[in-house]
């Protein structure tokens, strides 16, 4: 295997997304799988134009592998679960309740908690998405207090992503789902979550210094 | 070739969504690719609890595969773009390219314009959602206006999920994108489509005269 799996992000963000940028997901699926990668920036200013030609919406993460460019988090994962089963079984049907459970997270959870959460942020705490969201995420809690993993009874790339998108501060203090809050305590004290996640603090802290910020 | 796949779906729905039923994605995929299927229904009454063991949240779609059961949309396009070149290149590519635009529908497009569309169909058709609204669809203009297809310079399932994101007629309405427009209207204009949404809307008017509805 060589290092050539390069995670692109931003050279720099404010303090409030830290620990929460989406290339958090590949770090975290490469240190499960022991994949060699490199992280390299697009810069912050002017991001909202200057790598359309990567990432056409202007956001980060994507990833490059050898000749192959892929964004949008979700798709990335699934690439790099192809490259290893720890991310994802090789059977038909752990194959299968692993994507389900991937595309579930972004499209069925995600599709709710993230609009909510920024209507949330721009003041409307209590706003219109609030019934869907709660509907979603008792679902959520039902299914968890049942299973100890998403998929095929054992860690996936699914849990990797349904613990992100779960482990939202927001969403942990609004109602009280035990197992949904086990299962991301779980998941996040995971040595390659963990991992992940202070490289990507590192990261964004050593872009202060560069940026004159102390 | 055997004719095992089985697209589930409601029994019945009231007029508002039919046409739209995601269903419809998995009948317009397989048309599209020559594979044969059936079609089989759980009820409408008590869709909340009545088939969670199939769907976690209480939705359609799913399909059986054999052996196989798959829930998500966008996870059963997946399963049955691997079945047909039709519907994903086999070169690595092409294939990069048609999963990172089926994760964008959903994810990036889809995740913006589904809450926007509930909270305008809640009675607040300005609401928080609709500058978010605005610059990704700014942003599918701009690469609509550029390339015919989204994907591998060829018709994807890629293209038939992103058409089945953005023919909402309520989004048509909002704004004035030609290139989006032109799109929505090459892609709903294969006959693919149009043998897929006939079908739909033939097997929910039948259910009528069932339920005793003239």
């Amino acid at each position: 295997m060589t290092d050539k799996l390069i995670i692109w992000t931003l050279d720099w963000v404010p303090p409030g997304p830290r620990g929460f940028v989406r290339d958090l997901r590949l770090r975290w699926a490469c240190e499960e799988a022991g994949l060699p990668y490199t992280v390299r920036t697009v810069p912050f200013d002017g991001r909202e134009t200057n790598h359309l030609d990567r990432q056409p919406f202007g956001q980060v993460p994507f990833l490059s592998d050898g000749e192959l460019q892929i964004f949008e988090s979700g798709a990335t994962l699934l690439h790099l679960a192809r490259k290893s089963e720890v991310l994802m079984p090789r059977d038909p049907v752990g194959e299968a309740e692993t994507l389900e459970w991937v595309i579930a997270a972004l499209n069925s959870v995600e599709m709710v908690t993230v609009p909510w959460w920024f209507l949330k942020m721009s003041g409307d705490a209590d706003n219109g998405l609030t019934g869907w969201l709660d509907g979603r995420l008792a679902h959520m809690e039902r299914v968890l207090g049942e299973r100890e993993w998403l998929a095929a009874e054992r860690f996936t790339v699914a849990d990797l992503l349904m613990a992100d998108v779960l482990r939202v501060a927001d969403l942990r203090s609004h109602g009280n789902r035990p197992a949904t809050e086990a299962y991301v305590e779980r998941l996040t004290n995971r040595p390659a979550f963990k991992k992940a996640q202070a490289d990507q603090l590192t990261h964004f802290a050593a872009a202060d210094e560069t940026r004159g910020i102390a």
